[in-house]
Protein backbone atom coordinates (compact mmCIF):
# COMPACT_ATOMS: atom_id res chain seq x y z
CA UNK A 1 0.00 0.00 0.00
CA UNK A 2 1.10 4.13 -0.89
CA UNK A 3 2.12 6.08 2.56
CA UNK A 4 -1.71 7.39 2.43
CA UNK A 5 -3.15 3.94 3.04
CA UNK A 6 -1.35 3.42 5.24
CA UNK A 7 -2.00 6.53 7.31
CA UNK A 8 -5.88 5.89 6.88
CA UNK A 9 -5.39 2.35 7.76
CA UNK A 10 -3.81 2.95 10.67
CA UNK A 11 -4.97 6.62 11.24
CA UNK A 12 -2.05 7.92 12.56
CA UNK A 13 -1.82 11.26 10.35
CA UNK A 14 0.46 11.52 7.30
CA UNK A 15 2.97 13.82 9.19
CA UNK A 16 3.07 11.76 12.02
CA UNK A 17 3.90 8.23 10.13
CA UNK A 18 6.38 10.36 7.81
CA UNK A 19 7.86 11.99 11.21
CA UNK A 20 8.42 8.05 12.19
CA UNK A 21 9.67 7.17 9.54
CA UNK A 22 12.55 9.98 10.18
CA UNK A 23 13.40 8.95 13.21
CA UNK A 24 13.69 5.34 12.00
CA UNK A 25 10.72 4.11 14.33
CA UNK A 26 9.35 2.57 11.35
CA UNK A 27 11.25 0.84 8.39
CA UNK A 28 11.44 2.69 5.03
CA UNK A 29 9.09 1.01 2.77
CA UNK A 30 10.23 -0.41 -0.30
CA UNK A 31 11.05 1.95 -3.51
CA UNK A 32 8.35 1.34 -6.55
CA UNK A 33 9.23 4.70 -8.14
CA UNK A 34 11.13 8.04 -7.85
CA UNK A 35 8.88 9.52 -4.96
CA UNK A 36 7.14 6.23 -4.12
CA UNK A 37 6.98 3.75 -2.02
CA UNK A 38 5.04 0.60 -1.16
CA UNK A 39 3.91 -0.73 2.59
CA UNK A 40 3.74 -4.12 3.48
CA UNK A 41 1.14 -5.11 6.23
CA UNK A 42 4.30 -5.52 8.55
CA UNK A 43 4.54 -1.83 8.24
CA UNK A 44 1.36 -1.43 9.31
CA UNK A 45 1.83 -3.99 12.33
CA UNK A 46 4.95 -2.03 13.57
CA UNK A 47 3.22 1.32 13.07
CA UNK A 48 0.09 0.75 15.10
CA UNK A 49 2.80 -0.75 17.73
CA UNK A 50 4.66 2.77 17.51
CA UNK A 51 1.62 4.89 17.94
CA UNK A 52 0.38 3.06 21.01
CA UNK A 53 3.52 3.29 22.77
CA UNK A 54 4.17 6.99 21.82
CA UNK A 55 0.59 8.14 21.88
CA UNK A 56 -1.11 5.76 24.52
CA UNK A 57 1.85 4.83 26.35
CA UNK A 58 3.22 8.27 26.44
CA UNK A 59 6.73 6.77 25.76
CA UNK A 60 9.34 9.72 24.48
CA UNK A 61 10.28 8.59 20.78
CA UNK A 62 14.39 7.56 22.15
CA UNK A 63 12.55 5.24 24.33
CA UNK A 64 10.23 3.78 21.88
CA UNK A 65 13.53 3.31 19.63
CA UNK A 66 14.92 1.75 22.71
CA UNK A 67 11.99 -0.82 23.67
CA UNK A 68 11.83 -1.50 19.84
CA UNK A 69 15.61 -1.99 18.74
CA UNK A 70 15.21 -4.90 22.01
CA UNK A 71 12.33 -6.21 20.61
CA UNK A 72 14.17 -6.65 16.93
CA UNK A 73 16.89 -8.33 18.36
CA UNK A 74 15.82 -12.20 17.95
CA UNK A 75 19.28 -12.94 20.37
CA UNK A 76 18.17 -10.46 23.27
CA UNK A 77 17.20 -12.74 26.53
CA UNK A 78 13.41 -11.96 26.63
CA UNK A 79 13.93 -10.97 30.65
CA UNK A 80 16.05 -7.95 28.99
CA UNK A 81 13.14 -7.07 26.49
CA UNK A 82 11.66 -7.01 29.73
CA UNK A 83 13.65 -4.67 31.43
CA UNK A 84 14.22 -2.75 28.56
CA UNK A 85 10.39 -2.24 28.67
CA UNK A 86 10.21 -1.67 32.53
CA UNK A 87 12.70 1.07 31.69
CA UNK A 88 11.16 2.67 29.37
CA UNK A 89 7.91 3.13 31.27
CA UNK A 90 9.79 4.21 34.56
CA UNK A 91 11.45 7.06 32.68
CA UNK A 92 11.12 9.96 34.37
CA UNK A 93 12.91 12.63 36.00
CA UNK A 94 14.22 11.20 39.37
CA UNK A 95 12.56 13.31 42.44
CA UNK A 96 14.39 14.41 45.34
CA UNK A 97 15.38 11.19 47.77
CA UNK A 98 16.00 12.65 51.13
CA UNK A 99 18.27 10.23 53.31
CA UNK A 100 17.72 8.20 55.66
CA UNK A 101 13.71 8.38 54.97
CA UNK A 102 14.46 7.01 51.45
CA UNK A 103 16.11 4.12 51.83
CA UNK A 104 14.03 3.48 54.71
CA UNK A 105 11.35 3.36 52.23
CA UNK A 106 13.29 1.16 49.84
CA UNK A 107 13.82 -1.24 52.52
CA UNK A 108 10.25 -1.30 53.37
CA UNK A 109 9.17 -1.97 49.86
CA UNK A 110 11.62 -4.58 49.49
CA UNK A 111 10.53 -6.49 52.86
CA UNK A 112 7.00 -6.10 51.71
CA UNK A 113 7.87 -8.10 48.34
CA UNK A 114 10.27 -10.50 49.62
CA UNK A 115 7.81 -11.69 52.03
CA UNK A 116 5.61 -12.79 49.42
CA UNK A 117 8.48 -14.55 47.93
CA UNK A 118 9.11 -12.31 45.34
CA UNK A 119 12.29 -12.52 43.80
CA UNK A 120 13.86 -8.99 43.90
CA UNK A 121 17.18 -7.63 42.12
CA UNK A 122 19.52 -4.91 43.81
CA UNK A 123 19.24 -2.94 40.57
CA UNK A 124 15.77 -2.73 39.24
CA UNK A 125 14.01 0.91 38.54
CA UNK A 126 10.78 -0.64 39.71
CA UNK A 127 12.24 -0.33 43.37
CA UNK A 128 13.53 2.80 43.13
CA UNK A 129 10.37 4.48 42.14
CA UNK A 130 8.58 2.26 44.11
CA UNK A 131 10.26 3.38 47.38
CA UNK A 132 10.07 7.13 45.64
CA UNK A 133 6.09 6.76 46.34
CA UNK A 134 6.60 4.67 49.62
CA UNK A 135 8.92 7.77 50.54
CA UNK A 136 6.41 10.52 50.26
CA UNK A 137 3.20 8.80 51.80
CA UNK A 138 5.58 8.17 54.92
CA UNK A 139 6.75 11.07 55.18
CA UNK A 140 3.22 13.02 55.29
CA UNK A 141 0.64 12.09 58.47
CA UNK A 142 -1.34 9.56 56.42
CA UNK A 143 -1.13 6.51 58.54
CA UNK A 144 -3.97 4.86 57.24
CA UNK A 145 -2.53 4.61 53.53
CA UNK A 146 0.31 2.83 54.95
CA UNK A 147 -1.18 -0.87 54.66
CA UNK A 148 -2.01 -0.01 50.91
CA UNK A 149 1.59 -0.84 50.12
CA UNK A 150 0.64 -4.71 51.21
CA UNK A 151 -2.97 -4.26 49.52
CA UNK A 152 -1.32 -3.38 46.55
CA UNK A 153 1.52 -5.72 46.40
CA UNK A 154 -1.16 -8.68 46.68
CA UNK A 155 -2.86 -7.06 43.51
CA UNK A 156 0.15 -6.77 41.62
CA UNK A 157 1.31 -9.98 42.12
CA UNK A 158 -1.86 -11.44 41.07
CA UNK A 159 -1.64 -9.14 37.92
CA UNK A 160 1.50 -10.36 37.11
CA UNK A 161 1.19 -14.12 37.17
CA UNK A 162 -2.02 -13.98 34.79
CA UNK A 163 -0.29 -11.10 32.60
CA UNK A 164 3.13 -13.02 32.67
CA UNK A 165 0.54 -16.51 31.56
CA UNK A 166 -0.99 -14.51 28.68
CA UNK A 167 2.18 -13.07 26.79
CA UNK A 168 3.69 -17.15 27.63
CA UNK A 169 0.77 -18.54 26.07
CA UNK A 170 1.60 -16.27 22.61
CA UNK A 171 3.94 -19.47 21.48
CA UNK A 172 6.42 -17.75 19.06
CA UNK A 173 9.30 -15.87 20.34
CA UNK A 174 8.46 -12.89 18.43
CA UNK A 175 4.74 -12.52 19.19
CA UNK A 176 6.16 -13.18 23.23
CA UNK A 177 8.13 -10.46 22.65
CA UNK A 178 6.06 -7.63 21.34
CA UNK A 179 3.50 -9.32 23.94
CA UNK A 180 5.69 -8.02 26.92
CA UNK A 181 6.19 -4.96 25.30
CA UNK A 182 2.62 -4.69 24.35
CA UNK A 183 1.47 -5.57 27.60
CA UNK A 184 3.88 -3.68 29.81
CA UNK A 185 3.13 -0.65 28.21
CA UNK A 186 -0.76 -0.59 27.82
CA UNK A 187 -1.55 -3.10 30.55
CA UNK A 188 -0.04 -0.04 32.53
CA UNK A 189 -2.33 2.47 30.68
CA UNK A 190 -5.35 0.13 31.23
CA UNK A 191 -5.03 -0.78 34.74
CA UNK A 192 -4.54 2.58 35.55
CA UNK A 193 -7.62 3.78 34.10
CA UNK A 194 -9.78 1.46 35.13
CA UNK A 195 -8.15 2.13 38.66
CA UNK A 196 -9.50 5.16 38.38
CA UNK A 197 -13.09 4.40 37.12
CA UNK A 198 -13.66 1.63 40.02
CA UNK A 199 -12.59 4.59 42.21
CA UNK A 200 -15.26 6.32 41.49
CA UNK A 201 -17.98 4.20 41.53
CA UNK A 202 -16.88 3.05 45.17
CA UNK A 203 -16.85 6.45 45.22
CA UNK A 204 -20.53 7.24 44.22
CA UNK A 205 -22.43 4.76 45.52
CA UNK A 206 -20.98 5.87 48.88
CA UNK A 207 -21.91 9.29 48.59
CA UNK A 208 -24.60 9.00 46.13
CA UNK A 209 -26.28 6.13 47.54
CA UNK A 210 -30.17 7.05 46.09
CA UNK A 211 -28.65 7.76 42.38
CA UNK A 212 -28.08 3.59 42.53
CA UNK A 213 -31.90 2.85 41.27
CA UNK A 214 -31.83 5.66 38.43
CA UNK A 215 -30.29 2.64 36.21
CA UNK A 216 -33.34 0.55 37.26
CA UNK A 217 -36.59 0.29 34.78
CA UNK A 218 -38.86 3.16 35.22
CA UNK A 219 -36.86 5.12 38.00
CA UNK A 220 -34.50 7.07 35.00
CA UNK A 221 -37.10 10.38 35.73
CA UNK A 222 -33.81 12.41 35.11
CA UNK B 1 11.15 27.84 61.44
CA UNK B 2 12.94 29.70 58.59
CA UNK B 3 13.16 29.02 54.72
CA UNK B 4 16.34 27.29 55.17
CA UNK B 5 14.97 24.95 57.63
CA UNK B 6 11.84 24.29 55.29
CA UNK B 7 14.10 23.25 52.97
CA UNK B 8 16.41 20.86 55.13
CA UNK B 9 13.44 19.37 56.69
CA UNK B 10 11.56 18.59 53.53
CA UNK B 11 14.72 16.82 51.60
CA UNK B 12 13.70 20.29 49.16
CA UNK B 13 16.03 22.29 47.33
CA UNK B 14 16.11 25.95 48.60
CA UNK B 15 15.73 27.04 44.80
CA UNK B 16 12.92 24.94 44.73
CA UNK B 17 10.96 26.29 47.67
CA UNK B 18 11.30 29.65 46.52
CA UNK B 19 9.61 28.25 43.03
CA UNK B 20 6.93 27.19 44.86
CA UNK B 21 6.19 30.17 46.72
CA UNK B 22 6.68 32.06 43.73
CA UNK B 23 3.83 29.76 41.95
CA UNK B 24 1.36 29.98 45.04
CA UNK B 25 1.51 26.35 45.27
CA UNK B 26 2.99 27.07 48.82
CA UNK B 27 1.75 30.17 51.40
CA UNK B 28 3.77 32.81 52.35
CA UNK B 29 5.07 32.10 55.47
CA UNK B 30 4.79 34.84 58.12
CA UNK B 31 6.72 38.22 57.81
CA UNK B 32 8.94 38.24 61.22
CA UNK B 33 11.61 41.12 59.73
CA UNK B 34 11.95 42.72 56.11
CA UNK B 35 13.75 39.82 54.90
CA UNK B 36 12.78 36.97 56.60
CA UNK B 37 9.71 34.94 56.91
CA UNK B 38 8.25 32.26 59.72
CA UNK B 39 7.06 28.86 58.31
CA UNK B 40 5.09 26.55 60.40
CA UNK B 41 4.68 22.79 60.71
CA UNK B 42 1.52 23.66 58.89
CA UNK B 43 3.89 24.33 55.84
CA UNK B 44 6.19 21.76 56.27
CA UNK B 45 3.13 19.71 55.55
CA UNK B 46 2.03 21.24 52.86
CA UNK B 47 5.50 21.44 51.06
CA UNK B 48 5.91 17.56 51.23
CA UNK B 49 2.28 17.20 49.63
CA UNK B 50 3.17 19.67 47.37
CA UNK B 51 6.67 17.65 46.71
CA UNK B 52 4.72 14.36 46.20
CA UNK B 53 2.50 15.36 43.54
CA UNK B 54 5.27 17.38 41.38
CA UNK B 55 7.94 14.99 41.52
CA UNK B 56 6.89 11.69 42.58
CA UNK B 57 3.29 11.59 40.64
CA UNK B 58 4.44 14.18 37.79
CA UNK B 59 1.67 16.29 37.82
CA UNK B 60 2.50 19.54 36.36
CA UNK B 61 2.29 22.87 38.48
CA UNK B 62 -1.10 24.00 36.51
CA UNK B 63 -3.18 20.19 37.49
CA UNK B 64 -1.07 20.60 40.97
CA UNK B 65 -2.64 23.96 41.77
CA UNK B 66 -6.17 23.02 40.55
CA UNK B 67 -6.19 19.90 42.90
CA UNK B 68 -4.71 22.04 45.96
CA UNK B 69 -7.47 24.73 45.14
CA UNK B 70 -9.85 21.83 45.23
CA UNK B 71 -8.60 20.28 48.62
CA UNK B 72 -8.38 23.56 50.24
CA UNK B 73 -11.96 24.68 49.23
CA UNK B 74 -14.46 23.62 52.15
CA UNK B 75 -17.93 23.69 50.40
CA UNK B 76 -17.11 20.92 47.22
CA UNK B 77 -18.02 17.70 47.21
CA UNK B 78 -15.82 15.26 48.37
CA UNK B 79 -16.53 13.67 44.67
CA UNK B 80 -15.51 17.11 43.01
CA UNK B 81 -12.08 17.06 44.81
CA UNK B 82 -11.41 13.18 43.44
CA UNK B 83 -12.99 14.15 39.61
CA UNK B 84 -9.90 16.91 39.95
CA UNK B 85 -7.33 14.74 41.55
CA UNK B 86 -8.48 12.03 38.32
CA UNK B 87 -8.12 15.04 36.19
CA UNK B 88 -4.86 15.80 36.84
CA UNK B 89 -3.67 12.18 37.04
CA UNK B 90 -4.56 11.25 33.24
CA UNK B 91 -4.19 14.64 31.89
CA UNK B 92 -2.02 14.14 28.65
CA UNK B 93 -2.36 15.20 25.02
CA UNK B 94 -4.79 13.11 23.61
CA UNK B 95 -3.66 10.23 21.27
CA UNK B 96 -5.57 10.15 18.04
CA UNK B 97 -8.83 8.01 18.21
CA UNK B 98 -9.25 6.81 14.78
CA UNK B 99 -12.79 5.35 14.32
CA UNK B 100 -15.12 3.06 14.66
CA UNK B 101 -12.79 1.36 16.69
CA UNK B 102 -12.13 4.04 19.39
CA UNK B 103 -16.23 4.20 20.13
CA UNK B 104 -16.14 0.33 19.68
CA UNK B 105 -13.73 0.13 22.52
CA UNK B 106 -14.97 2.54 25.02
CA UNK B 107 -18.33 0.58 24.74
CA UNK B 108 -16.00 -2.60 25.44
CA UNK B 109 -14.49 -0.71 28.30
CA UNK B 110 -18.20 0.75 29.62
CA UNK B 111 -19.88 -2.89 29.05
CA UNK B 112 -17.02 -4.77 31.16
CA UNK B 113 -17.59 -2.11 33.92
CA UNK B 114 -21.37 -2.42 33.79
CA UNK B 115 -21.08 -6.09 33.92
CA UNK B 116 -19.20 -6.08 36.80
CA UNK B 117 -21.62 -3.52 38.69
CA UNK B 118 -19.93 -0.29 38.59
CA UNK B 119 -21.56 2.79 38.19
CA UNK B 120 -19.97 5.06 34.88
CA UNK B 121 -20.78 8.42 34.12
CA UNK B 122 -20.86 9.70 30.68
CA UNK B 123 -18.25 12.32 30.84
CA UNK B 124 -15.28 10.43 32.70
CA UNK B 125 -11.53 10.80 31.75
CA UNK B 126 -10.61 7.84 32.85
CA UNK B 127 -13.15 6.30 30.89
CA UNK B 128 -11.75 7.92 27.45
CA UNK B 129 -8.07 7.08 28.91
CA UNK B 130 -8.71 3.10 29.18
CA UNK B 131 -10.44 3.62 25.89
CA UNK B 132 -7.22 4.77 24.71
CA UNK B 133 -5.19 1.82 25.90
CA UNK B 134 -8.10 -0.77 24.73
CA UNK B 135 -8.36 0.46 21.20
CA UNK B 136 -4.65 0.28 20.99
CA UNK B 137 -4.24 -3.89 22.44
CA UNK B 138 -7.09 -4.07 19.54
CA UNK B 139 -5.96 -3.03 17.07
CA UNK B 140 -2.62 -4.96 17.36
CA UNK B 141 -2.76 -8.60 16.43
CA UNK B 142 -2.41 -9.69 20.46
CA UNK B 143 -5.86 -11.84 21.09
CA UNK B 144 -3.99 -13.53 24.18
CA UNK B 145 -4.29 -10.15 26.00
CA UNK B 146 -7.63 -9.34 25.19
CA UNK B 147 -8.87 -11.24 28.34
CA UNK B 148 -6.80 -9.23 30.81
CA UNK B 149 -9.38 -6.50 30.19
CA UNK B 150 -11.10 -8.07 32.66
CA UNK B 151 -8.77 -9.38 35.11
CA UNK B 152 -7.39 -5.58 35.09
CA UNK B 153 -11.17 -4.83 35.87
CA UNK B 154 -11.54 -7.12 38.76
CA UNK B 155 -7.94 -6.05 40.50
CA UNK B 156 -9.25 -2.22 39.98
CA UNK B 157 -12.19 -3.09 41.83
CA UNK B 158 -10.75 -4.98 44.46
CA UNK B 159 -7.97 -2.05 44.85
CA UNK B 160 -10.93 0.95 44.91
CA UNK B 161 -12.79 -0.69 47.35
CA UNK B 162 -9.89 -0.53 49.72
CA UNK B 163 -8.54 2.44 48.67
CA UNK B 164 -11.95 4.26 49.38
CA UNK B 165 -11.65 2.55 52.79
CA UNK B 166 -8.79 3.43 54.21
CA UNK B 167 -9.43 7.17 52.95
CA UNK B 168 -12.94 7.13 54.63
CA UNK B 169 -11.61 5.83 57.96
CA UNK B 170 -9.25 8.82 58.69
CA UNK B 171 -12.45 10.54 59.71
CA UNK B 172 -11.71 14.61 59.40
CA UNK B 173 -13.19 15.90 56.19
CA UNK B 174 -9.70 17.75 55.89
CA UNK B 175 -7.94 14.44 56.06
CA UNK B 176 -10.04 12.54 53.81
CA UNK B 177 -9.48 15.29 51.28
CA UNK B 178 -5.70 14.79 51.67
CA UNK B 179 -6.16 11.08 51.53
CA UNK B 180 -8.11 11.17 48.40
CA UNK B 181 -5.52 13.45 46.94
CA UNK B 182 -2.35 11.58 47.94
CA UNK B 183 -4.28 8.13 47.86
CA UNK B 184 -4.98 8.96 44.00
CA UNK B 185 -1.65 10.18 42.83
CA UNK B 186 0.78 8.13 44.58
CA UNK B 187 -1.37 5.29 45.00
CA UNK B 188 -1.13 5.09 41.39
CA UNK B 189 2.57 5.26 40.97
CA UNK B 190 3.27 2.46 44.25
CA UNK B 191 0.37 0.04 41.97
CA UNK B 192 2.50 0.83 39.13
CA UNK B 193 6.10 0.11 40.21
CA UNK B 194 5.14 -2.91 42.05
CA UNK B 195 3.24 -3.92 39.20
CA UNK B 196 6.39 -4.42 36.88
CA UNK B 197 8.57 -5.64 40.17
CA UNK B 198 5.68 -8.81 40.14
CA UNK B 199 6.23 -9.15 36.81
CA UNK B 200 10.07 -9.23 36.67
CA UNK B 201 9.73 -11.80 39.77
CA UNK B 202 7.41 -13.98 38.12
CA UNK B 203 9.78 -13.59 34.74
CA UNK B 204 12.45 -14.42 36.31
CA UNK B 205 11.76 -17.30 38.32
CA UNK B 206 10.33 -19.04 35.16
CA UNK B 207 13.37 -18.03 32.92
CA UNK B 208 15.92 -18.56 35.25
CA UNK B 209 14.32 -21.26 37.64
CA UNK B 210 17.90 -22.08 38.51
CA UNK B 211 18.39 -19.06 40.67
CA UNK B 212 15.32 -19.68 42.87
CA UNK B 213 17.56 -21.43 45.55
CA UNK B 214 20.04 -18.24 45.70
CA UNK B 215 17.83 -17.17 48.48
CA UNK B 216 17.93 -20.64 50.79
CA UNK B 217 20.90 -20.93 53.10
CA UNK B 218 24.10 -22.39 52.20
CA UNK B 219 23.53 -22.36 48.66
CA UNK B 220 24.27 -18.19 48.41
CA UNK B 221 27.66 -19.11 47.01
CA UNK B 222 27.42 -16.21 45.01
Amino acid sequence: MRIGELSAASGVPLPTVKYYLRENLLPAGERTARNQADYSPEHLARLRLVRALVEVGGLSVADTRRVLEAADNPGLPLDDVLGEAHQAVTNRPTPSRPEPSWSGARDLVRQTAQARGWRVEGETPALDRAADAAAAVLSMDVPELIPLLDVYAEAAEGLAEREVAAVMSMGEQADIVRGVVVGTVLGEELLSALRLLAQRSVTLKLLVPDAEDASEPGADAA
